[in-house]
């Protein structure tokens, strides 16, 4: 990124910081969000935004549910909150500069109601596998920040990282829902929003691959294993 | 097939079926089978064997397993026979032309202890989903028959029927496992046993998929949902 981008990104993400879009101390409100948003609705989170598209209009089309948009870079933070007034969202979606890997900081047991991962850092190599975003041991995050009914939602173009998905989730013992290899000639591609990256990427003809997935009780604990 | 090598397999049919290898009423044998087989070993059986070459391998490496493969296509068997008799597979290799809609009758609760189903049918149409082996109906007679450690180990390299399966196991709450979207480049690849598709079929580069899935009881049953 050129410096004079950067700049002005960093005027964006103080000027959007002032305004209280963005918040620099999620664990301040673990298990008092809904005082934050001032209501009881739902709370959806995406652990990566990038640059916003697929959060503030998902917050645009439901005003009735909270968003809260975490994203490690900072400065990218200054393009979703540009994003976001662009669409003229409303006071439901709260973006904050956050490492995932300490999410039960951030939120209550049962606080969250749905979390969106998009086309999360593939990390490839093996001795990276700990950072991908369905690691083992972010699953246990999730699901402790989780509802025993929500879901986390994923979608990506990498096969392999979804290969490890599947598994990860499985091996947890996650409830597997509306499974897709080919997500945009799918009958769950109504509704989609699509990521910049997706729609970069899927318009070279490249498959989507999606799945959402339950924490619910694991069986094991049920005494079946 | 031309008539005369028609006549050839019906006539290998009826030398293998007098030998015993081939057996015309498996549901005589219901809750029976130790006692045709002669020892208390595991139950494994291929729905669809095809040509045979992936039954017969497995039974030749496995003598201390029983098997049996079923076969809709009575003469087809009489291949699967001679595929037996080359690589000289014992008594713990069954062959019966059978519909696998009628698993049922033919065998006992928890008498199986793994299902294959390779490359089967796609039925690509939606109103033959019904037939695809899959479909929600086949897997609960799998259900049934299986025992509750039992599994399921599915491979195909048609990416609809893949997606469709895992939705149907996913649904009816199956614990999934060992999933792969590139099988032949996988770590699962060891020891597995190429059918005659697979090997044409990969040979060209395309990818095979394959998950394993075990019943247990479901969530649902267990007051979760």
């Amino acid at each position: 990124m050129r410096i004079r981008g950067r700049e002005k990104l960093i005027k964006q993400y103080q000027m959007h910081k002032a305004a209280g879009r963005i918040l620099e101390l999620p664990s301040k409100h673990k298990g008092r969000w809904h005082e934050l948003f001032g209501n009881d609705n739902p709370i959806y989170i995406e652990i990566g935004t990038g640059r916003g598209r697929f959060i503030s209009t998902l917050a645009h089309q439901h005003p009735d549910i909270n968003f809260v948009g975490i994203e490690l870079e900072h400065e990218l933070l200054g393009r979703v909150g540009r994003k976001a007034a662009e669409l003229e969202v409303g006071n439901n979606l709260i973006l904050t500069p956050a490492d995932a890997s300490r999410l039960i900081d951030f939120f209550d047991a049962g606080e969250v109601h749905r979390i969106y991962l998009n086309f999360s850092d593939p990390w490839p190599k093996t001795r990276h596998a700990k950072r991908r975003l369905t690691y083992r041991s972010f699953l246990q995050s999730y699901r402790s920040v989780l509802r025993a009914d929500g879901a986390v939602h994923f979608k990506t173009d990498n096969r392999d990282l979804f290969e490890f998905s599947l598994n990860e989730l499985a091996d947890d013992d996650w409830k597997l829902s509306a499974i897709t290899l080919d997500l945009h000639n799918s009958r769950w591609m109504e509704g989609n929003i699509m990521t910049e990256y997706e729609e970069k990427f899927s318009s070279r003809g490249m498959p989507i691959y999606r799945v959402e997935a339950r924490p619910y009780p694991k069986r094991e604990q049920q005494g079946v294993e």
